[in-house]
């Protein structure tokens, strides 16, 4: 590693949102830092990339900060494509993703945009962390965090991280001084209950809003979950080898 | 389970696209089948579902068979959604999703809209699998594929699918009588190597298409891309704990 890191940012609440601006903020105290992300909400785009349709991508000021800024009309997928293939000129050290304003643990991470991101950095060879805070307000203090984000990422530089696996983070919503500490977490295994709440359109047609209420049954305290939940900062390393490994050999009794 | 299966059938080239009009007609033949597709192409959109927008979802009549359809303008994700929470009465005993126009195996698993119908489903507790048949084509041969995809389908309906488990299926691009059978694999370890193609609106402003080609140096014998490089269908067990347990000890050793 350089003296400075190369470091993508980018974020799927788009680049304007106070969580990346916090996080642009850190990363500039610890390498040359690199923003490319999506002009307006990805929120829910799970691992979406755009093959149907265009995209843009120009460079942007938005703050007096030494970061250079390129906002992509894209999903967070594609912003990381996009940096790699058409705009850095060199493989960025590290890609951090966030900060989320909102929570990505548990079976959350399947639809993040945010850890999209960083899967797809995984995806080419680059080390890569989501963060998230557990606060969806678009005010939401995002000082505490700042402290774990920065031990977590030089944590990152210093030791790398194995192919083929990324860091999803996850903050809870608290007081520096009450976070506890940092625990390293699998998934909790959770779901969504949803319900869509039916409406009418002003010229008559009937519409939905997807709703849903967070269920976990997982009462395991090594979980993300039970971290957050007990005043923990989560950190649990995804892969994207969707391979159920060892269901392999009983589906090869079946007769196929 | 009952005589005859509640199927569940989505996909995400929408709903009148000539591969969920195979399948449709392959799940007549098994079961009771609702229909909930977008109502337009999703493809590449992986687990997406829609958060900053409203849904639509309305009855259709497409063609004279027995099943019930609605469009839906979301995700598959939506999709799956909507008819578990809205449309049906009683849970599916399989969703089965496709068939999707172009290939799902290796990382594609990641990207895709037809799997993230599938994943979602199981993440219901609902057996499901994506079917996809490696021919972009709009008008792909699908008929080599029915055999296939009844043989498996009647196997999860018989075997049932461990919790936390769908099948995401490939099927080559050959003639009936050239494919060789049906592996049971991992997902082999590749990647694309993107680039994009930049543009000039006739207005003068710059875009482009993400493009890109497709790199697999893992040479195992187990894997998807081996199976239907080698003439056979291939079924790869998908799970979505997408945490890499082998990497935790690690972590508990760095200084956080």
């Amino acid at each position: 590693m350089q003296d400075r890191p190369l470091i993508l940012v980018t974020n799927d609440d788009g680049i304007t949102a106070p969580g990346i601006r916090t996080l642009i903020k850190v990363m500039n105290k610890i390498g040359d830092v690199v923003v490319v992300a999506p002009d307006s909400p990805q929120s829910g785009m799970g691992h979406a990339i755009t093959v149907n349709s265009v995209l843009y991508c120009n460079p942007i000021t938005i703050d007096d900060g030494p970061q250079i800024e390129y906002t992509c009309s894209g999903t967070p997928a594609d912003c990381v494509k996009m940096a790699v293939s058409e705009i850095l000129n060199k493989k960025p050290d590290i890609c951090v993703s966030g900060i989320n304003h909102g929570s990505n643990s548990s079976i959350n991470v399947i639809y993040s945009g945010t850890m999209s991101a960083a899967v797809e950095s995984g995806i080419e060879g680059i080390p890569a962390i989501g963060f998230s805070l557990l606060d969806f307000n678009f005010h939401a203090d995002f000082k505490p965090s700042e402290e774990f984000i920065k031990k977590i990422t030089l944590n990152v530089l210093l030791n790398g991280l194995q192919e083929g696996v990324v860091l999803n983070v996850n903050i809870p919503k608290l007081p520096k001084e009450a976070i506890k500490g940092i625990k390293i977490c699998r998934q909790a295994n959770g779901f969504w209950k949803e319900s869509f709440d039916k409406r009418k359109s002003p010229f008559g047609k009937e519409y939905y809003w997807l709703t849903g209420e967070f269920i976990c049954k997982d009462k395991g305290e090594d979980t993300d979950i039970w971290a957050l939940n007990n005043g923990f900062v989560s950190i649990v390393p995804v892969h994207f080898d969707l391979t159920a490994h060892h269901i392999i050999q009983k589906l090869n009794s079946w007769e196929l």
